[in-house]
This record gives structure tokens, sequence and C-alpha cells, in this order.
């Protein structure tokens, strides 16, 4: 009961961060193809976030159905996901307006920094909710990219400030480790299942 | 358990995308009635979307009913879709602000197509998940619809830039085809259950 | 299964419907508490708003309920209430950014004469869906409120533009009137449960 | 059935509240991290808004879990809750953008306070709807966080409009003592099922 109230609000807050996403695509004013392109950059950082966000969901979701009872302070670990969610529309616009500045990259970069923090978090909490034989642990394994994530961020954030192109591949790169959808999970649970 | 995460994910961004087309829909400053003339373009736009919309959430609807498990695959390709139909707003309020002038027809079109695209991937892998005797492909059948549609977004992407009310008359007269809900779906699944 | 997709689906919207409708209550730039006063006829009508649209989600809430198997007319007769309802934030905002004018009233009249006609519509499919001895009928009985408000709302959609308080007046005559939950339904769904 | 819709749409709602107060932190046209520095207050008052909105629906949560039967007062002292929490972006908004201004920390308190009132009605509703040995009223027992509240923010209003800074330590205070998750509701709950 509990757990399926916290998917569906989670999904909920993910769903409109994912839309709102798009208010910041503003319609353009002229009626030529041109008109289109200084929205070129705000389009790429947005089709970049909403990959993160997909990204997000799709092992969120995984995440909580390893969960069998929810605490508190697995309700607040949530929210605090969401929290730094929910700054991903303001953080995006800001770089795409920008057309990837220095400043902006580098705020991008600590969103993600800090999203990242606040999923561990949470993934502590469940493993720790589960016991001594948790499942998510089994199935988390030695969490390479999880705990490389933060590292990538980390150096992206400073090179956006010399090298602003090279923070952009490194988001584009932790993005596409990360597309590749986290089966160990799925495996893990499907074993236990059958 | 999964599926159900799907739908509801799925159904939370569709509502969030019908509903925020409206807010192209500026309020007028004007209070006589005259200051709504501006506004008739973007709003036959917002009802030619809405109607979009409404037959991919009607379809989409049908096509998860069939769907006994999801893999990877299809979370990112439904994802995808979501993608291409979170553009509706931008390009339903570019096309209606600009009196459908013919850049803004043809992305309309474009977005469209390349929804048909996403979602005809996704019917694709929901198939093959399915194995030798999926149900879906059986309701789907040879498909029509779906096959004739992308050729017609074609044409009207081309006309946009001789004949723009051609085009909107094709994109009408494509989502007329649409509006006869998807019976076959429903039959054949219908008839396994019996 | 369709069914509660269908409920998922139509709370999501009206639920984003409730709340963007607070996004013309537009943040003031003065600091005082003057500065609120021009906001007082937007605030008004966001109440009788929000009123109208908590009216429609209890009562589509209990329609529903009754419900048994939803058909292909069901969904678009949804889709279109969802339409009318849709435009309440746009009638709503023109209406309290104007004080309550002539033109901007009538058209809010003409929104929910339009919404009433919609629920009216469902309503009927869903009957003939049920077949002769149809709950939903027995429960809706005689539908004295129901026949009246379309009546109520062409006058005050006259009255706009002779004497405007008369319309805001019959606006919150019918949203009182309505705001006695609908208990036919609810007595009648609970006999035959039990 | 009933109560499983009630909370949908209230986790809808909620949902859309908590995203759409980010929208008030508009995107700076700097590049600097300078042009961040005006959005400070902003999103202080977005962090303080997020908090208490998650307390709301952590609370609403556990409440509503409690729930055995809806009736027609809780479907509207629901709504009249969400009234409340639905001007929660707009006042936070208009605190923030004004620096903590006093009108606009009085008007925060006054939303605040009418949110409280709003959360006790419906409480009051559930505990009459589940009789003479009601769970929630064990759970709650004497209440003093839920009683305590207004009587801060009634002080936290009239702190505004002299010193300022000690109303927003008020907001503070009380929603950090209620961070603390409602156990109490959560163990009688337990208690009864075990």
């Amino acid at each position: 009961m509990v757990k399926s109230r916290l998917e569906a609000f989670s999904d909920g807050v993910i769903a409109i961060i994912i839309t709102i996403m798009v208010l910041e695509l503003k319609v353009p004013h002229g009626e030529s193809l041109d008109a289109l392109e200084p929205l070129i950059p705000v389009f790429l950082s947005y089709v970049l976030s909403f990959v993160y966000v997909g990204i997000y969901w799709n092992n969120h979701h995984h995440m909580l159905h390893a969960v069998r009872n929810v605490t508190g302070a697995i309700l607040w670990a949530n929210l605090h996901l969401l929290f730094w969610l929910s700054l991903f529309p303001f953080a995006t616009g800001w770089m795409g307006e920008n057309h990837f500045a220095a400043a902006p990259s580098a705020l991008y970069g600590f969103v993600l920094l800090m999203a990242a923090i606040a999923y561990w978090v949470l993934q502590q909490l469940v493993i720790a909710a589960q016991g001594p034989d948790s499942l998510l642990k089994k199935a988390v394994g030695n969490d390479c990219k999880g705990k490389a994530s933060p590292f990538f961020y980390l150096a992206a954030i400073a090179a956006a400030f010399w090298w602003q192109w090279i923070s952009q591949c490194l988001y584009v790169l932790v993005a596409l480790l990360w597309l590749v959808p986290d089966r160990r999970i799925e495996r893990v649970l499907t074993g236990e299942e059958s």
C-alpha cells in the first residue's frame, strides 16, 4: 500500500519534471526555419536532460521493485532525490540558453552530482532496510557505475571553466554508460522469484 | 507490477502534455470578443493536437494491454515515443501563432512523423517480446493505417512549402482515419479472453 | 484494467487543470499588501473554477464507479469532457484579469455549458453501455440538476452583456447546487452491493 | 476503490504543486555565476516550501492509510486542503522575489495557517467517520504538534511586520518539528495489523 503510493507520487513528480523541461523551448516569434536556429542548444540540452531523467526513472523503478517495507527515512530520502531532480529544468534551461557557457555547465554538473548522491543515499537506506541478505545489495554488486559517476561529474564541473566542450562530452558519456538498462537488478530479482 | 508503473508513468506524461498545450492559448489583454480573434488559429491547432494526443493515448493503452512482460528495450522505446509527444506543445504553439505558415506546418508534420515512427518501433518490440504467436501481431494485422500515416505526413511536409492548406487538410484527414478506435486489438483480445 | 487506466488518466488531467489554473495568479512585483489588490478578481475566479473542477472530479468519480465495461465511445466522450475542462484555466484567467467584464463572463459561461453537455453525453453513453436495467440510470433518476444547469448557464451568458453581476451570481448558484455531493449514485450503488 | 482514487488524485495535485513551485526559479539572462545571486532568496523559499509540501504529502499519506470509508464530506475537506496547498507556489514566489519582505512573509504564514486548519478539519472528519474507537484518534493522541503549529504561524504573521527574520525562523522551526515523520500513526496501525 505505502510502497505503491510512493511509486505513484515519484512517477507523478518525475513525469512532470520531464515534461516541464520542454517549456524552456519557448515558441520563437519568426515563422521561418531560421527562427529555430537559436533554439538548437536549448533543444540539445533538453534531449540530454530527458535522457538523464529517463535513466533516473528507469533505475528508480528497478530499485523500488526491490523494496519490501517503506520506512520514514526512505520516504524522505526519496523526496530528497526528487528535490534535486526538480532542479533539472532550471539547470537545463540556463545551460541551453547560454550555449553551454562555463558557469551554467558547471551548475548542470553540480545538480547531476547532487542527484547522484541523493540516489546513492536512497539506495543505502533501501539496502539497510532489507537487512543482511539484502536482495538489492546483491543486485547492485560492487556498483561501479554508481561509484564512478560522481567523479565524472566532478571532472566535468572543473573542466567547464577551461574547456566547456569536455564537460559536455563527459555528461553525454555518463548518460551513455547508464543507458544500458540496469540488468543486474532485473536478473537477481528474476532469479529470486523463479 | 513493472507494467502498471509503465502505464502510470506514460499516462502521467501524456496527461501533462495534453494539458500544457493549452498554456499556449495565452489570455488576451483586451476584454472584448475581438481580442479572441487572433487566438483562433492557436485554438484550432490546439484542437488538432488534442485529438492527436488523444489518439496516441487510446492506442498506447490498447497496445500496452497486450504486453505481458516489459523488457528494458520496451521501456526505452516507450520513453522515445514520449519524447516526440513532448514536442507537440512546442510544434502546436509555433504553428498556431504563425497562422499555419510554411515552416511551422512542416515542423508539425515532422514531429507527427517521428512520433509515428517511435510508435511503430515500440509496437515491433512488443510483438518481438511476445514471440511467434504474438497476440498484438494478430490484432494489428497488416496495419494499413500505421503504414500509410508516415507517407501522409511526408506529403504534408512537402506540401507545407507550396500549399499550406493542403498539409493542414492532410493532418486532419489522418486524425480522422485514426479517430475510429482501434477495434482490431480490442476484438482479438476479447476473443482470446473468452 | 481498462477502467482503472481511464480513471488514472482522467485524474491526471483534472489534477493538472486544477493546478495550472493557479498559474494565472501571477506573482505581483510590489512587496506591499496593496500589490495584491488587483489580484482579487483573479483570485475569486480561481476559487469559483476550483470549486467547479472539484465538482466535476467528484461526479466523474461517482459516474465511473458505476461503469462496468469501457467502450471506444466512452473513451472519446471522456476525452471530449476533458477537452472542455482544459479550457477552464484560459476562461478563468480571462474573466479574472478583466474584472468580470461582459465578453469574458459570457465565454466562461460558454465553456461551463459545453462541459455540462460533454458530461451529459458521457453519462448517456455509460447508461447505454449498461443496458436496460442500468444502475447509473436508476442512480441519476430524473437528473434535475443536470438538466437545469445548461439553462442557468445560457441565462448567465445572456445576462453577461447587460448585468454582469447577475451572471456571476448564477455561476455561484449552480456551483452551490452541485456542491451537495451526488448522494443518489452513492446510495443506489451501496444498496446494490449490500 | 473510492479511496485509491482519492489518493491518486491527491498525489497528482501535490506532485504538480511541488513541481510547479520550481517554475518561480526563472532562468537568469546572464551566464556568470553572479547571475544566480538574486535567485538565492527565491531558491531558499523554494527549499522551505518543498519541505512543507513534502511534510503534507507524508502526513496525508499516513492519514489516508487509516481511512476505511470515504464520505462526501471527506472528499470536500480533502479538496479544501488541496486548495490551500495550491496557493503555496504563489506565496512562495512572492516571498522569494521580495527577499522575505513583511507583507509577503505574512501572506506565506497565512497560507500555512489555512492549510494547517484544512488539514485539521480533514483529520476530524476522518476520525468522526471511523466512529468511537477510531484508530486515527488513538494514533494522533493529544496531537501537540497539530495544535501548536497554528499558534507558531500566527506569531510568525505578527512578527513579519516588525522583525521579518523571526517569522522566517519560526517557519523553519515548525518545518523541523514536523520533519520527524509521524511515527505515531505508523506505530498504532502496525500494532493493529499484527
